[in-house]
């Protein structure tokens, strides 16, 4: 994030522009405290769905209930897929399952289905009952599929013709089609059996003449996504390869839908957030949910944190006689654990957001576990010199800032081959590096500081 | 980041299909170093660009070498369009200014722009000297713009159609024009001082008959992005609105360019990464930077964990005496600091993220701070009182639990407000929190806690 400062007026044209400014919610908050309906619809009425989910979700949750009432006989189903997953549940409650349901009829499928997704069992049934019958079965289908799988992801309306059209027959079979996906950017050529053969960005149409054959202008090197692939795969594949719509195919290679890169962007973001979360131990962003939930949620997390400390003091505890003999122990003791819990940090960080971006793989990993390793041993010696140097002065005895200094090389180093080799080890174990690299390697950067650095104080010092 | 295990054969499939297998590198590796040049050649044929990026990373910097004056007579510009900076850079100077001119020539501006801001001034020289004019006058107008803005982002190739024009006299304008395009998704509907005053996306020129009139079926509601506005304010509004394409514009509001989806999709990827890396000290991910450079930037930040130990240090010492008669402090001390200093690091990565995704604004503020001291009173008083009654058992001490106790209900307390209002208040001064909270906080979490843990322990117990 960078950002500069604005002065106030610069602020409050963007805002202006670009959504809800301060001014127009604060004049809602009193129209709505007031219970004056049409003031509410004038303010709301040139705002976008994405902006009015924005508003419901500033507004404190008393106002909230007031402005749904009000808004609920028209309600825009679009804002409902705006909102915050927190928020959205509480709205839903609110609405309920029939005017859900009738609200929803306005979206396209994938909409639908991520909207549902999230739903418990008994609230999906409810709503799917109340949801004329062609559309439910779409639904129902999509959810079959796993959660975060491509075919989630998709939508099912696509533009396909047979190889043997031109140009002209394609123009005129759109111009007849009454069918056609709301949005796209691509068609899809494929062959007798429904397999894609190659896609069209709709701009080429429109840059040759009428007689060509569709096969002349087609893009042949395009991927395919298989209808299981998890989403993250299929965000890492639109990225890698600047791709704006590739075809979703069952096991036979079929075509069963398509997915565009305005879906995958949200993929992108959801990720790289659940990355940022994990790594300081938040289970998500739970900025919206309820105070209990929220402190629940954390708790789990520090839960951790404090068995990692009572090890700590355990490891502690077995020298108080040595830091009794002498107290400039229990003054610097902090020191390295410190230090090399926060330079094993910066190493797993790099290394989880490596094999995230796949920029860690098979080849090149002893070579980065070598680099890390050196670069901790650099890191050590520097700051386990200049430690010791002033644990020396301080306490006035060299052999403290020896034994301080040697700690802090030993402990950084251990921190750089940790930080990178636990990453590693978790992934290939099959289990998830941003949850638990970080809470594993403090714990053994803190209990191995404490153990080094007392220890040797015990066997050179006291 | 969810990633499940795959068993060897599913994910060779996926590394053939989607990129360039192990094996393949190997192979690479192989010729490489016994010379075969027309083995290199046909072992890289069937690759994308990125796909050669991505295997030019992953060798060794000797054989990487190798590898760039095997490609250098058809050298791909693409490929430098797509190597990490630092690699990037290498290979540049390797192939030197001469050679990069010729090849940015078969590249689009804005991709050469993109290129050339990342060298320095002299490097910068060199190159647009070997560039032919028309396209040097381009490139040399973008770099007069800010990085990071808008007409950074942009491409200066669009198409515009004016407001009197139907579908087929578009059609008709599109089929004669050489100057298109690589790719476009929408035109832009422009006044007569070239103000853009809709959208059309391609595939409602083909849903409609040729006798529409354009701005019969144009989208109005376009967003103007102004040329000197940041790259993640751009994100921003494209992730928000579901932008495909959006139209720049100058001070006057004349279209100058466009941005469109795919470029925007490396900016959130970008700022999502910096923020993550900032979080953890990491300048940013320094996977392929050279030993020493990554060094040095690590070093900068582990400066900041230096004093923040250093004056916990100063802190301790003035308890010397306290400790020395009662050696459990020395045991339970580090706790209070470790527990507040993780809660305090959930609450400012939440509150970083919320700022950053504008979920934080001016009329929520009191309640999100009010959010977070209650639930770090409610984790400070379960934590508190956890580790109260342990440290009572186990020094059979209870006067000693009561103010591990408190210290750690006082400190959580604090953790959560600093956490949530240090935050906001650095990011109403203009400045990055990503970067300067959370060592701002941490450094305080720390002095706190061992100042009133050992503060209370000599008050009320020694």
């Amino acid at each position: 994030m960078t950002r500069k400062p604005f002065d106030t007026t610069e602020q409050e044209q963007k805002e202006a522009l670009y959504g809800v400014s301060q001014d127009t919610i604060r004049a809602l908050e009193d129209a709505l405290e007031d219970g004056e309906e049409s003031q509410v619809h004038h303010l709301l009425a040139p705002f976008h769905a994405v902006d009015v989910a924005v508003v419901i979700e500033y507004l404190s949750p008393p106002l909230r209930h007031t402005l749904i009432e009000i808004l609920r006989p028209h309600f825009d189903p679009e804002i409902l897929a705006e909102l915050n997953e927190t928020v959205r549940e509480e709205v839903m409650a609110q609405l309920g399952a029939r005017e859900i349901a009738e609200a929803l009829t306005g979206l396209e499928s994938d909409e639908v289905v991520a909207l549902i997704e999230d739903l418990d069992k008994d609230q999906q049934k409810e709503i799917l009952e109340s949801i004329p019958a062609p559309e439910r079965v779409i639904v129902e289908e999509a959810l079959t599929y796993p959660e975060d799988s491509a075919a989630r992801l998709m939508q099912r309306e696509i533009v396909c013709v047979p190889e043997f059209w031109t140009i002209a027959d394609t123009m005129q079979h759109l111009s007849k089609d009454t069918q056609l996906p709301e949005k796209f950017y691509d068609l899809f050529v494929v062959d007798p059996k429904h397999i894609p053969i190659g896609g069209v960005p709709l701009n080429l149409l429109l840059r040759h003449p009428p007689s060509t054959k569709i096969t002349d202008i087609m893009e042949r090197d395009i991927k395919w996504i298989p209808a299981l692939m998890d989403q993250e795969e299929v965000a890492h594949l639109f990225q890698k390869y600047g791709l704006v719509s590739a075809p979703v195919v069952n096991r036979s290679n079929r075509i069963i839908g398509m997915i565009t890169l305005d879906d995958v962007v949200d993929v992108i973001d959801e990720e790289a957030e659940e990355d940022i979360m994990r790594l300081s131990r938040v289970t998500e962003s739970d900025f919206y949910e309820p105070l209990l939930s929220t402190s629940y949620s954390r708790i789990r997390w520090l839960v951790i944190t404090l068995f990692n400390t009572l090890m700590a003091a355990l490891v502690i505890s077995q020298f108080q006689h040595t830091i009794q003999k002498m107290v400039a122990l229990a003054v610097l003791m902090p020191i390295s654990a410190a230090m090399s819990g926060n330079a094993g940090m910066q190493v797993v960080t790099v290394t989880v957001r490596a094999l995230a971006t796949r920029e860690l793989g098979g080849t090149n990993m002893s070579r980065a576990i070598w680099k890390e390793v050196l670069v901790g041993l650099i890191n050590g010696v520097v700051f386990g010199g200049i430690m010791g140097f002033i644990a020396a002065f301080w306490f006035a005895d060299p052999a403290l800032g020896i034994v301080l200094g040697g700690a802090l090389i030993l402990n950084m180093g251990w921190a750089a081959v940790g930080g990178v080799v636990l990453p590693i080890v978790i992934d290939k174990m099959g289990m998830d590096p941003a949850i638990s690299a970080g809470p594993f390697l403090t714990t053994t950067t803190d209990l191995l500081s404490f153990a080094t650095f007392l220890g040797f104080a015990h066997l050179f010092l006291v």
